[in-house]
């Protein structure tokens, strides 16, 4: 790998935000629900904008993100994509944007080797309220209204029933899952890939396939939810949305901006509620 | 959601492909090591080829997927792209190539709503030897007999090197971490991120910054060990990668072409070899 010299000044340099986010919760245990603050994993979008010599700027990658070190990401990122060249002249947080480095490359970019071309919106920088606001354009979100009311104890017995169906099909240690529940807690589908998101898209894509089949009222995911899994639940009418492991703070943004209700923790008889705890008969006030 | 009805013989379709792909491998347990057979998440690319009436089909999407469900994966990844129109006419998976599925919808497609467009190599078919053919293009691979020598018994005690250093910097349950070891088992660096490909590049693109930075002889990820990770260490050079959880069939089958030692469900006392052992001191053949 070639590992060229940067600027001591833009070694160090990156975002100025922090890792974790302070989020309000309604946490559960048993028959119990007391709000307090909560830290989340902060999730945010960050563009690679990459020029060579004399070249205009050209958005190379948009990945999500926990802010800090992006300057290493940036460039871990373009030497994992064979885009370094004769390296890297400069790197730097684009002091018009948020969310948005800038590379200047000793050599021209190669452009054959970008593999994704993403197409950015004309809007300058990126923050999680552009991605939620341009969302909302396509997701007219779920009214919490209009339920399902469900019982926040009938969540604690999901996750055992996804772990039986993933003993029966899945013997590598190594698969996310994706299971759809009726309201009353009934295992209407279960599927698992090496992705979450292929997961999920699998289980959502079942329904398109054959209408037929019942919408899921609960979907519960073996792992962590990100705001690209709480999108495809809004978007597949799906209004609450269950993780075992720790939502993202975009994750939790995107599901109180879409009506979608959002649990996380969900293990034993614990879990903590994020956004919409209505649709479980608590205070909508309590999660805010 | 639309929810448009599919003929019936295309609902159930799919890769006839399983989920788990038996493997050899050397399991540590201590201070012993014998050859066994395990099975690993299957990990193959998709590629999502779409078009409207009279149109000719664009590929949408690639993504890296466990196979089966595969026209539930694509209708879920296109209700989630918001790419559905008026529904999906048929959908199959491609008769002539593996790993592609053939989607024709009932209205154009929205084109404008494409946000990832692509870059395809010309060749019909996609499986884990082109991806890994073209890789070889891009990255020589390291020597396996170049080392370093590493003593099985030091990896044991690099997890929990991660984790003091995770519990410093994380209190949010949700983040991926990716640590740089010296030979000696020093840690060097540690990168935390929502995105485990993110964590990766953060530590690495460290030294693309910096070449004064040591490079890392080991890399320990905290969850599990997908292709593109491999990738990622190969093209930086890494020579060991160890991941706590499990690695999927294409990781392994990467780090044997790319001589690169990898080591999965590396816990307490205990690790699995998958590729590359000659650098812990085991026999080559007994990870073939």
């Amino acid at each position: 790998m070639r590992a060229p010299a940067v600027p001591a000044e833009h070694a160090t340099a990156g975002s100025r935000r922090t890792g974790a986010t302070p989020v309000s919760v309604i946490a559960l245990d048993g028959s119990t629900a007391r709000r307090r603050r909560d830290r989340l994993a902060t999730e945010e979008p960050l563009e690679v904008r990459v020029a060579g010599p004399g070249e205009e700027p050209v958005a190379v990658a948009v990945t999500m993100r926990t802010p800090g070190n992006d300057l290493e990401l940036a460039a871990g990122l373009l030497a994992a994509e064979g885009l370094l060249g004769d390296g890297i002249a400069a790197a730097r947080a684009c002091p018009d944007a948020e969310n948005v480095v800038q590379v200047r490359l000793r050599s021209p970019l190669r452009r054959d080797r970008l593999r994704r071309r993403i197409e950015i919106s004309s809007s300058c920088g990126l923050c999680g309220h552009t991605t939620i606001d341009e969302l909302a354009v396509r997701c007219p979100g779920l009214d919490p209204a209009a339920g399902p009311a469900l019982d926040p104890a009938l969540l604690f017995a999901l996750p055992e029933r996804l772990r039986e169906h993933q003993r029966l099909f899945a013997t590598t240690g190594g698969l996310h899952a994706a299971a759809g529940f009726a309201a009353d807690g009934t295992l209407l589908a279960l599927r698992e890939d090496v992705g979450r998101h292929n997961a999920l898209d699998k289980l959502l894509g079942r329904r398109v396939l054959d209408p037929a089949t019942p919408p899921p009222a609960i979907v519960l995911l073996s792992g962590r939810a990100s705001l690209e899994l709480v999108q495809k639940a809004a978007i597949a009418g799906v209004p609450v949305l269950c993780a075992v492991s720790a939502p993202s703070s975009l994750a939790v943004d995107a599901a109180r901006a879409l009506g979608v209700t959002l649990v996380g923790f969900l293990r034993g008889e614990r879990a903590n509620v994020y956004a919409h705890p209505e649709r479980l008969g608590l205070d909508a006030e309590a999660a805010r």
